[in-house]
């Protein structure tokens, strides 16, 4: 089935303890789509500049994403942002955002978009997420991730997008800054408590959990061996867990546990690389492979 | 079949950040024993000083402990150690250790304690640990702990425990200082090289996993909502995984899996009250319970 998401495209400057990449393709929604590509045809909404290279377009096309919902401002420029990793990768600074063309950005799917079954609100201001969320007719599952930012500065349309959606994707320290809950166990419960029926707790190198009505289920990270560049792994996540969704054409329990193997799978990937230069190499084969050796490691 | 555990008895002052207990029943031996008694019945290896409670030493053996193997120097006194948590429950400060009767402390084993078919030598200088498993006529399968400053102060000792050792249980922190290895999944595979046929990482509430060969199953901890003291929860992790094996008489790969589970019950029954006031109330059934209810969280 048809999956849509909404969300950023961009250029990011990335320094780790042992390498840096200046200029590299990033933002929310490339990741999910690159990260989903191998499951379904994303169908990727999101807005860029003049200095968009044209060979990226054509990375995400041959990679079996739709980009025909990527809009491009002529005389803008493309979203960029600046991270640093400490050492022990848990640490990330962010050195600069430039919004340039997301400043002014509003979603606008075309018309073959607006039949999706699944949906995916990447991170952005709730209101844009709410914007696009709206275009699609009948959406069988919706997820959005969300971010610090929004928790402190858009409060209330964060609040309100919870009450529209069906999933919401998080990080530890999101769950606790969002609902005030220390305890993770305690914080998802409180988020299901402000409107969606599943959420998603996403623990970085210690894996994630789901809860929901009758569903929970938790699962250790992919023991990766070597990190290169942790950017886009939450993205990726999200790529892989919605992408196994609408291939299976579902959001059954049995469904959203098994997806949560391949966003897991799909994170380890993209941890392997800078940007998606080690995930959007990798095969449906290779999702498979790395899925049952994850599903060995967690199974008794 | 039998367990034996060689390690300490002691009186723990444990500050958290919302309550306190002075002088309450702790140890690694007693703690790994409370947590294995539903299991079998543990014999214990250790050493009291004159100041030791009466009401104690009957609470162990209500419990289901042997206890026989608990000296008494009457004119000295009980090992005393103290701690205070951080409000993050990660952080843990030693406020003082008086190591009191187990300065001079070397193990005896009962002769009833010598045809022991596990063992467990929890926590102590790795040359006391070797003195307790040398007793042992034909143990089937032993464990050791060991903690940071015996890597330290102790290296070759602590060497020559792990060619003689079948497991080891240490923690992310203990596995990175003693292999020099940031990554745990390479850790624990450096560990393997230095002798253990398999080796149990713990991550505290980021759950656990074991390697080996042909074996790597990993676990999230059981999801408790209210944390009261993590003080003895390792100890009752190994007391859990070591009952559970002794219970089945094998450590098969299928074994050590369900084990963690096992464990993993244990520590969270520990961590729900001060030093054993809820751990030591727990029956089999209160295990089995458990053991059911984390299965489902972590089965597809």
């Amino acid at each position: 089935m048809s999956l849509v998401v909404i969300g950023t495209l961009a250029y990011d400057s990335v320094e780790t303890a042992h390498d840096s990449r200046d200029g590299a393709l990033g933002g929310s929604a490339m990741y999910f789509s690159v990260a989903a590509a191998p499951y379904v045809t994303p169908r990727l909404v999101g807005v860029v500049g003049g200095d968009w290279n044209p060979e990226h377009m054509a990375l995400m096309a041959d990679r079996g994403v739709d980009v025909s919902g990527v809009e491009t401002v002529a005389d803008g420029k493309t979203f960029r942002w600046g991270g640093r990793y400490e050492p022990d990768w848990n640490t990330r600074h962010t050195t600069f955002t430039d919004l340039n063309v997301l400043e002014s950005f509003e979603p606008k799917l075309p018309e073959s978009f607006k039949d999706s079954d699944f949906v995916f609100l990447a991170n952005a201001h709730p209101q844009v997420q709410m914007q696009g969320l709206a275009q699609v007719k009948a959406p069988k599952f919706s997820v959005a991730d969300t971010m610090n930012l929004w928790i402190e500065v858009a409060r209330p349309d964060l609040d309100q997008l919870l009450t529209k959606i069906d999933g919401l994707i998080l990080n530890d320290e999101e769950a606790r800054m969002l609902t005030g809950e220390n305890n993770l166990i305690r914080a998802a419960k409180k988020v299901l408590d402000l409107g969606p029926k599943v959420v998603v707790l996403k623990k970085g190198e210690h894996g994630a959990f789901i809860m929901g009505e009758g569903l929970h289920f938790s699962l250790p990270a992919y023991p990766v061996t070597e990190v290169i560049d942790p950017t886009g792994a939450g993205d990726c996540f999200a790529g892989g867990f919605m992408g196994a969704i609408a291939k299976e054409g579902n959001a059954s329990p049995e469904t959203l546990k098994r997806a949560m193997l391949h966003g897991t799978v799909a994170a380890s990937y993209c941890v392997q690389g800078f940007s998606v230069e080690d995930i959007g190499k990798r095969s449906l084969a290779d999702y498979d492979e790395r899925y049952q050796d994850l599903l060995s490691i967690v199974t008794l």
